[in-house]
């Protein structure tokens, strides 16, 4: 890669993970037209241990936040493969929905959601504002605290 | 707005709101091509104090109808900005994913979400006519009762 | 039907039930282009009784699974009348959402969701194979176990 975007990717520091499998019987994306469907991508990675728990009673609302990061770096790891590892083809990110395993009474989906959406940000700019919504669920799999399911405009 | 959607929004004699400012690091809509994301709208209004809480525990199932209610008039006032103020340009409503802050063993959701869905088949007719999901979950941001995230087609 | 999707149906004994109608006030699918919109299907099918409950609690995750399979097979009785009938005119199962109601603690919403994904696969081959998200939430409409929400490409 050395295009605009992965040149950007190094300036933060973010070393994108091999695309991680499907835990199941799908597939990381489909694209159709010049959307691209991205699997719900958990918040574990190798890198982090802070990716697993429920926000509210096993994690503070910063760990969430961190986990929320994480799902997001697995999503571009996808999102790269995608777009035949050019990043720079990425025209818009059109929509994250952000799920957050959370404590009954837990009400902090919001910033525990911008840790993915303030880093497709920095990283995409302009083209990085998204649509979203931010909920919290029972429990997530693998016991993840969070889950990003995505939607992506390409060229 | 002189255009027949406004007319029928002022027989139901509702008043959009400004359209209310995301709560966090995204943006209120995404169009691509002919479809516009709208993000997830929560159930606060201010001329309603029915919007917070867990329906089965301190919301009734009434009270969460207000609230989904609620959710969908903050969707047209974003919906209304989309098309440059002129909500006759409104193709269709694709979808509606309705997420209710349940207790547990509260199984009434498509009730609930009616107060949303039933709101917009009154103002757009054959063309508020959509495909949905409803379902229970733990918590939402801010404590609201109710978040109505939506698609929609427009011209 | 007698095309190759009807006869693949027939082969593995599978008789789609009539499209069961919406619990609430909206419609099954909603098509815009050649996507097609297909709204939350429950998993309570006449001819099994394994619907209903939260997995982890009232259900093994072995039922859990027969349950997202229900969930699939309402889905594609009303994926077949938004094809006039005609199943092999899809082009893709573009992606799936499978909500999981789930004790706390519950984290194999996965393995549920292959339930729906394998039978989409065994179906319709590579065409069925999609992105997905699954997640576990409190409570669903009428007590069911699962519900799927999906999204197809059709010709």
């Amino acid at each position: 890669m050395t295009g605009q975007i992965s040149t950007r990717l190094a300036e933060l520091g973010i070393e994108l993970p091999q695309a991680p499998a499907p835990v199941a019987a799908y597939v990381p994306y489909v694209q159709t037209g010049n959307l691209v469907f991205i699997s719900g991508q958990i918040s574990i990675l190798d890198s982090n241990e802070i990716g697993t728990g429920v926000v509210g009673n096993d994690l503070t609302p910063e760990q969430g936040q961190q986990a929320a990061r994480n799902s997001a770096i697995n999503t571009l790891a996808h999102l790269r493969n995608a777009c035949g590892s050019d990043l720079d083809k990425v025209r818009r990110c059109v929509s994250l929905r952000i799920y957050v395993a959370s404590a009954p009474g837990f009400t902090g989906q919001p910033a525990v959601g911008n840790g993915a959406s303030d880093l497709i940000v920095e990283i995409f700019g302009d083209a990085g504002k998204h649509s979203r919504a931010a909920v919290g669920v029972t429990a997530l799999p693998l016991n993840c605290a969070v889950e990003v399911e995505s939607l992506w405009e390409i060229s």
